[in-house]
């Protein structure tokens, strides 16, 4: 998918392509209605995972002076925007619970070759190297893009008076933990992100660990 | 903002770019507030203009191979990204309501001076040159944008019964003529669009012109 690929089509292959891809755009609307435990910044409804793709992808070209200078930052917005797909099958799996996360791993798997595979089979491969390439987790590309999958949900918990942190009785050293990718990925926004932690925690948001 | 720019920053504006673009991050987030017209896929509720734009940058990406070979689809998707942005403050005006859309364009314009000078200087232009772009329709990027923009609630109306058409009413002359830009920028779809129109038309679910 990177360039972008324009190849020419054959006329009678058109069809069926166009078919494929559109049976593919009308699945993906299902992501609207999986639930995430992250409310939204107003705090007046949980979020969902297509509103929080789109926020990580807008956040990848905000925040992309930040990341290394070999990130491609169009391809981190291209994993963003597919990162959650699995999710239409697999459902969100709160992070902080260790026996929900139990068997996520084979039900994401089984949920790519379902939902990708409704693609034309060259595209199949391209969408799916971009879930793979963010879930192993082996490029510069793929710890910027999950570094910002953290930073969301901690600005969001800040703005919503601890959110999700509040409502599960999260420990400081689980927030922690949770955010420390960014150090490594997005080393200019940890001090921001202790920042917010600290608070958090003075105020109570996010549970002392003691 | 293409291709992606990583400036070498001072240290000492760090601090003051990065809250910036942290306030603009949280600030976006009311999009996911904005209800436009259309439905979901399966009718449970509208969509938001924030899971509405991500809709829209995948399928940029899914339908690439159709857009003119000189169409950059990574700036199409940041296009998508931020091309309702101006909703925040100017809200979703439905397109087939001549009345509201009276005073749109000065609203929208008030409300990207806003929400894109939250950015720093050199982001607020790259972010609002993108926004233009899509608004102006001068360019083919901005036409493919616009087709997918148009494609994307066909569907979704479609899947959902006739979702906003049935509600308001919508005549099939109202219908093609919201089309039309399809036809020029995404001409391999509109075979398909003017089948699920007559089959619309068929069952009712886009009022008859006579």
């Amino acid at each position: 998918m990177r360039p972008p690929t324009h190849p020419p089509i054959d006329a009678p292959d058109v069809t069926a392509r166009l078919a494929s891809q559109l049976a593919f755009v009308i699945e993906i609307d299902r992501l609207k209605g999986v639930l995430r435990q992250t409310s939204l910044c107003d705090g007046s409804r949980r979020e969902n995972s297509a509103e929080h793709s789109w926020h990580l992808a807008v956040m990848a070209a905000v925040l992309a002076e930040h990341a290394g200078a070999d990130v491609d930052v169009s391809h981190v917005i291209r994993m963003l925007l597919v990162h959650d797909l699995v999710e239409i099958d697999a459902g969100d799996t709160f992070a902080y619970d260790a026996g929900a996360n139990v068997g996520r791993e084979a039900r994401e798997r089984l949920a790519a070759e379902r939902v990708f595979g409704l693609l034309p089979a060259n595209q199949e491969v391209a969408f799916r190297a971009l879930w793979e390439e963010f879930e192993t987790q082996a490029t510069a590309a793929a710890r910027f893009a999950a570094a910002l999958d953290r930073l969301q949900p901690l600005l969001n918990n800040h703005r919503a008076n601890g959110g999700s942190w509040r409502e599960h009785a999260i420990t400081r050293a689980q927030v922690l933990a949770r955010m420390r990718p960014i150090e490594r990925a997005l080393p200019a926004l940890w001090p921001a992100v202790m920042e917010i932690v600290e608070a958090n925690c003075a105020c109570g948001h996010i549970r002392s660990d003691d």
